[in-house]
């Protein structure tokens, strides 16, 4: 597995490097970044799953993670939202297709050839940062925003002795019930509904499947997504059930925006340091 | 002067908003971005010049400026980097015309009618600033990044009165002898040189323009426009000199993107806060 450094800045006393390979799981080149701290290591790993539309670059760019990164001692990985390419499907809309390949495996055409972000980041680029850069991966936690957020707690119920933290900004909760997930079910996974549970994180938690993590979801009240697409109470209330630790916090006057998310990236990444130390 | 909000997002606690206007000076609409921190003002006033093909959105998107200036108390006004539209000269380079205004007023065809970034600033923004936010325009300061960062240390050596702090990340300091500023200045104000000395920081500290503000100036020492067009060792040679207050430091490994901003923001934030207070 040949990783080409495409650009590498200094940030915050640490380094911002963005790096292309060839993956075999999605039969593509991928693109992802990594901050690493100043210091020696090894350093606890932490995944950024980012958003519909986003790549490394949103989070890197926006989100101001560098400065409390490089203080608390993590390294940040943040893999791209799907495979990319003219020779890969696609769709006009912003929430199908390149950009938006909600962290599963299709199963349905055209899409199961090259979608398969949850096989590729857990497996593959897994052991790509593990051969190539200085991280403990005994240490590993997830997070992200929105479908990302999403993406991040489903990694972490499916995978709780991989994950020891998690957490979420603005994420989906129960895909299978908004039309965000709806919507990409159906193209990925196809219209047979018992496919879908084991990619909703809420059906996830009924179903038994939870995690020692205490998982920290912030939820903006004037985030215009909300009642439609996330419905935090839902996933609240399947935990509350299941016994799952969760802290879920909404926060009067935040959007959807990287401005909510930098203004609580402080607090998720104090949380991740204190579960990962 | 009537005001158009484009958009508002909390940040930090305090509020980000878009403002749109036309502007009589440039004779075109306008916009620009303030940040307003939590509390009830008076706030000391902040200006942000931004570089080449900036707009308010590079700095209150890439900065992160939003959490100091909220723990601090400042206000930051982001001015476009010039007059734009169709009707607008332009060129197809990125260092001239619109997104490249080097915050003067030309005087020569195409630029002259539009392109009056500095008495737009100074004069009618500064006006509206005033009356449609809650700044303190007795404590106001300036800063900017590369063309921004030259733009605000001309507005403080030629309106020492006016700004009470100066600071520039990565800042064009002399203009005339390199070819950023030699090709915008023979453009906007024609090949006599003459004319040119009244935008050029380091002629203008020669020629005994000085303030009482102690100037900061960051430049990383891996920015690939230094030696060219950056050249901050001659604008410390004529400080020194002309007894100009100056600490010019060079960062080892940072160039000249915002991950280096954002890593010396909040040393700049505290420099400012501490000349207004």
């Amino acid at each position: 597995m040949t990783l080409t450094t495409k650009s590498e800045w200094k940030s915050f006393g640490g380094t911002l490097s963005v790096h292309e390979h060839e993956s075999k799981v999605t039969g593509t080149p991928m693109t992802f970044a990594v901050y690493s701290p100043p210091g020696d290591g090894p350093f606890p790993v932490l995944w950024y799953l980012s958003g519909l539309t986003c790549n490394w670059s949103n989070v890197m760019e926006k989100s101001g993670l560098q400065r409390i990164a490089s203080e608390l001692g993590l390294m940040i990985i943040a893999p791209d939202t799907s495979p990319r390419g003219d020779n890969v499907a696609n769709d006009d809309a912003y929430d199908l297709g390149q950009g938006a390949g909600f962290y599963l495996s299709a199963t349905q055409e055209p899409w199961a050839q090259h979608y398969k972000m949850d096989e590729y980041i857990l497996s593959e680029l897994t052991r790509l940062v593990a051969k190539n850069f200085n991280g403990d991966m005994e240490r590993q936690g997830v997070f992200g925003h929105s479908m990302g957020g999403h993406g991040a707690i489903t990694f972490a119920l499916k995978n709780p002795d991989h994950f020891k933290s998690c957490s979420a900004f603005s994420p989906i909760t129960s895909p299978s019930v908004v039309p965000w997930g709806e919507k990409a079910f159906i193209a990925y996974l196809g219209k047979d509904k018992s496919a879908w549970a084991a990619y909703d994180a809420t059906e996830l938690v009924r179903s038994g499947h939870t995690t020692e993590a205490h998982i920290l979801i912030d939820t903006g009240l004037a985030d215009d997504f909300r009642e439609v697409h996330l419905k935090p109470e839902i996933f609240k209330g399947v935990c509350e059930a299941a016994g799952q630790k969760l802290t879920s916090r909404l926060q009067e006057g935040y959007d959807h925006s990287y401005y909510f998310v930098a203004t609580f990236m402080e607090d998720h990444l104090r949380w991740h340091a204190e579960a990962l130390k």
